[in-house]
């Protein structure tokens, strides 16, 4: 852990109060003018920190950008996910970057975002725009204990940690339209990209990367799909402080890996359903030159959708394009 | 093409006859004395080239090296598979040089070849044996519209090519062992790594490697492996020329990936199974901490082992460790 996470860590452990320079200075080895220089330098990436004689440094506000000395002093010490973070100004894709990594031998947990990517994409290579400092792009790596078909329970959890992220932080209510969809008022909010490196039976890694269109504003939405997006920030009136959705997302998306990786995917999948916008309806899903027509009855246990067709019979879906005929 | 793969495609097409100097300058548009020095060089690679006046050149024999010029020029003009090929003398694994190469974006089709391996490697990170000119071990890089359930299929036109290629040019008829061996009586004289990068629904790229045991002799084998390894030279008691296997594997390869990608996979499972040591056989199949046990009955449309259990159920498995018991 760097001085300036243990600082910030700090900072955050006593809430409003002030932090006094020389225990810190005592409580992490290092001189009282190092502990100065740190502040200073804080100061310069935009924190106001306050300086009181015989009180102490006090944390009146931070900026917004993605700091990974703040973003690690914000995780739970004992979480898998985020152990290693990782923020880039600029990138082609955080998934190109996580699966380098995870070639490199990376332990699964690290995170890696970017404040802007030049080739974010969704499925199928589709272009995904992720103008600077406006929204989240990040990606997960995993290494699971599963095999390829049961990938789809890690987007599963994507979706639904999420959703309750941007519910606790924008107390927004985001719909789930499968497979890695995030709605409000039925416009696209957020999207998940998960890509893997298998062997047939097995998951070397897995990459899970998200996209959350957070402080986007309307005159920001491309006119192709200004009737089909939206943002955290036009849904709730407000700017949204991405270091917080970032820290919900991650401990949330934490706590649902531990349950898969203990075969607890079913209790996902409930409440996954409950918020999902494709169960009960009526679909046609797109997969290649095919086309499926049905209703779309439930999750199986490896995340696939059900779906029911005219004539009874039931067909398992594993990806696609779907469009709702509600 | 280069002026080396166009005159050794020129011997070829030729057979033991001779290649006039002054008519394959004026075919491949260069000087007589550029053609000169291309045979200088292949001489020097250890190619026998006999020089006539009047006649022209003659190929009398081929060193026992792997040589992307000559490998292009056994290779048919309209193969998907084999129409970039490139050789290493020494690198880690083939099957990460190939991938690498996918993500660059290269083309399927594109094979790799090394003379020896670093870090050769089988199924789950096992370490695979490759000391240098005694094997073939080669990465074929394919891009199939499959998703990535399906890609068992490529395993086994995989084994069901190498097979072939070996019953062709070693009159040897290995068994198949599933997923990914082949044996020599009873002891495996090569292996198949199947590696995707994948999203869920969708195979990004597909890497199979195969490592032959085509020069190896007795004393080469290690003593943890001597009573379970075998090699096309112990078995046939002759040294066997594997620029002449790596062309059979690659056209046999090549036609089976025509037929996957034609539907026709049934036909290739028809006479894998033919080959397979393991159908009709009780089997105990150990997956991670679990254990299978029951006869292997059958190929599903995917490539999955079809077992039915002591009590008549019928499972599917993908993959594992698997031990006969006749």
């Amino acid at each position: 852990m760097t001085i300036d996470t243990q600082i910030l860590r700090a900072f955050r452990e006593c809430g409003e109060g002030s932090v006094s320079g020389a225990e810190l200075a005592e409580e992490l080895g290092v001189s009282r003018a190092a502990i100065w220089a740190r502040i200073e330098e804080l100061r310069s990436l935009g924190y106001e920190i306050d300086a009181t004689p015989h009180q102490g440094y006090r944390l009146v506000s931070i900026p917004d950008v993605l700091h990974a000395d703040d973003l690690l002093a914000r995780m739970p010490l004992n979480q898998i996910i985020g152990r290693d973070i990782r923020v880039f100004e600029q990138t082609g894709s955080t998934n190109d970057i996580a699966e380098k990594l995870a070639r490199d031998g990376a332990v699964e947990g690290v995170v890696v975002f970017a404040e802007s990517q030049t080739r974010g994409r969704g499925r199928m290579g589709r272009q995904w725009l992720s103008p600077s400092r406006k929204g989240l792009w990040l990606s997960v790596l995993l290494r699971p204990r599963m095999r390829p078909e049961a990938a789809t329970q890690i987007t599963i959890a994507a979706a639904t940690a999420l959703a309750r992220a941007i519910q606790r932080v924008c107390h927004l209510d985001p719909e789930i339209k499968w497979p890695n969809d995030l709605l409000l008022k039925g416009r696209k909010v957020a999207g998940i990209l998960t890509e893997m490196s298998a062997e047939l039976d097995r998951i070397k890694s897995l990459i899970v990367g998200v996209g959350v269109d957070v402080n986007v504003e309307r005159q920001d939405l491309p006119a192709e799909i200004e009737k089909t997006a939206t943002s955290l920030r036009i849904e709730s009136g407000a700017a949204v402080n991405r270091a917080d959705l970032a820290t919900a997302y991650l401990s949330e998306l934490d706590r649902e890996y531990h349950r898969i990786c203990a075969g607890e995917f079913a209790q996902i999948a409930d409440e996954w359903e409950s918020k999902c916008v494709t169960i009960g309806c009526n679909v046609s899903i797109s997969i290649g030159n095919r086309q499926i027509v049905g209703r779309a009855e439930s999750l199986d246990a490896d995340g696939a959708l059900m779906i029911r067709s005219p004539h009874g019979h039931l067909e398992r879906i594993i990806g696609g394009d779907v469009l709702l005929e509600k």
